[in-house]
């Protein structure tokens, strides 16, 4: 039942990695997957890659991914980037990466990165996931849809509630 | 080189989900966690349980487990329970629970539960994991040692930094 | 392809742990699972829940769960429980426990409780598969369909074929 | 810290399928095992492989691997080789196999051979675990060490105490 | 949605591992599978078996399975048997095998076998995988469809061209 | 018994991807793995990444990983690339990469790399894998040690024994 025409050389590439992505948005930052979605011969096989473009002082978001670890490394430009690990220690591991440099995201934690150079910065990742998922904190917790519960939010933040709705509606 | 004193029903057992955890913080709740580190023949076996205390509108900030789902059932009370899916959707998929109701938090997702009786609550959780991590999206972020940049949050929360460090001061 | 409308709180939720179960049966005990069967969203997340219910010496007769390791803990009265390892050691790991108690049945070993109280009793467990399975030694063996046949089973229990042919009858 | 001269080829063989196992016990059977604990490098490999020996009318009795499906085939005379699908079915799967016939027991289902013919039976078999384990039911039920309570096996399997004792005595 | 009648004897047997394989061939060697192709019932299982026939001085040639650990047994005959550890190392783990010796080809290792007697030999294989896959060296290597460029061979195994096609004519 | 000053962020990074790997060699490529071996703190997390660096013409020669699929994207230069299924079909899937190109070499299958400009060419892979392993067809097959027989060699290529020996002096 295989018909060995299905398996080409289409299904395991894709091209864009040498356009940067659009970084005009108030993170400064963006983000270009190859994942199963742009490949699908990726599918099963555990990994996947991402292209990261970021204008001068831009962040990439907390954020995590619930199925892959991330190795980074810097193409272009210099980096400020961290992890914090789980409860109860939850210690910022972090460090100012060069062009060349390697760093690692462990899966499940809650990372970052900033440009912290006057010039646009770029960085390739591999993900250990075909479909690594990204939950992005600020968009996960202030702008779901619905929004979680206004109350349960100053609760967990230990702030009024109009700190907790001015943030929800940014998001 | 087995030993086969060593299997004994201590390293199966554990006491002490009969009584009440401490409500007596900001949250209004207390887990009471049975994993690896209670019970040390779990290891390798994939299972944990925790005991939830809810006092009256007590909550259960929104946190994740980084290498387990929670199926959790509610043995004393009524809780509002959800979960928020990953980008890009992040749906808020919630539920008010009674007495005898169980309810799902998939592995990795960030998830909540909130009393919305007068009276105390308890719930029974079981993870898919002996040792399932929690991170709390209040202290990861807000919390770290050392802080992340002030800079950093107030550009992914699209915030002011002196709200950043007012939630800052409370993790 | 995937529609965001599937995702929905009904998935992930069952009601029905708040009744006790019927224990008008041979054995005194009944189990009421939540599993894939009953949950739909729980498929590949690995975990699943029982509610257990023991009339007075009630018993839930040897058995195991080749897919899952079991973490149980005493809601209501008192319970012997144990496990026993396989070959060549075959040692029972066993203990009486009180409200509160958890313990603990590795995945794939046979086991069992008895409600040793003059009430009845109530139990929760967590098992590390969302599709656990259960295999019942007495159903298994002697009350397969069709049967084992007899001569099999009396020289593997080392009985005459009389007595074989009387436990079949049962089961 | 790797020795290359740690690896060798003494810790990837083994000698011994050539002979006969003893079947001169009330079973009438014998296995002779090629697991992790006489091939030291299947550590971590996923498999291992038995010979088994069957004297005329010879059982290997009821008895399941909590790690590991087995596929077996015969090498000289003829087997009714069965196993039983798990709760609520308890199918009995079961077919007489001639030599270089091959059956398939799956992973955690109880299962058992006998030697249909009048003269010596021989089979080998693949194990998908380089530790599969066994439970034989006859010795981890009525043999454990020490015994289950009779009360509980009498209720189990709907018999007399007496019974019971009668094969709690044989193993 | 599952039907009981599904489940059947004949999805879990395959006959024809009496018969030897066909060694008139160039290497003098002759494989007979039984993976889930053949029996579908072992699928998502983890193992499967193979018969391999060998004439005097039949080769097995270099090759490796990606996704499974083989464990052969000598049923008639004396093979020499090896496998090659990856880089940086790239050692011959080798032996002589008479009847009844056990050796092991672990997984995505490269390794051969040789009939070194002048009578036929005969060995029963078990693979820790329902669909083990095989990758020859000669033909992946030499014999794709299409070519691989004679440039980068001749490059690769430092040779003359000439050589390379040589081969290549031969696959 | 867990040291929080354990975890630091050089277990997590590796500074040594700016500099372009030494490709004067007879392959005209050169290799810089950042594996578990270079960052202690990848262990189990199962991804690792490398730069590969080409000469005009360099190849990286036929080899695969055991324990691991690479995702490729070109940072200079153009590429041909390929990678050869297994048995029955052995078929090459090939394609031309230019600049921010990204290809796919599942795990556990041969594929090869050649720079086909008259530049130096460099690639960026990430692998699924913390220790993905490599097995160098040449040095394998070619150039173990011991080597592996003539005869053997010269029956599985189909060749004259002076030719397999001209290869094994050359590895």
């Amino acid at each position: 039942c295989k018909n060995p025409a299905w398996v080409q050389a289409n299904d395991f590439s894709f091209s864009g990695l040498h356009n940067p992505g659009n970084t005009g948005n108030p993170f400064g930052s963006a983000v270009t997957p190859v994942t199963v979605a742009q490949i699908p011969g990726l599918n099963t096989l555990g990994i996947s890659m991402v292209r990261i473009d970021y204008a001068p002082w831009g962040v990439v978001s907390p954020h995590y991914h619930p199925r892959a670890t991330e190795i980074l490394t810097v193409i272009e430009g210099s980096l400020e980037v961290g992890f914090i690990t789980s409860n109860p220690d939850n210690r910022l591991i972090s460090k100012i990466l060069q062009k060349g440099d390697v760093y690692v995201f462990p899966i499940g934690l809650v990372h970052f990165q900033r440009n912290i150079g006057h010039m646009n910065a770029v960085a390739i990742s591999g993900l250990s996931s075909q479909n690594p998922g990204v939950s992005t904190i600020a968009n996960v917790v202030f702008g779901s849809k619905p929004d979680i519960s206004t109350d349960i939010l100053a609760k967990a933040f230990q702030v009024d509630k109009n700190i907790v709705q001015q943030i929800q509606w940014r998001f």
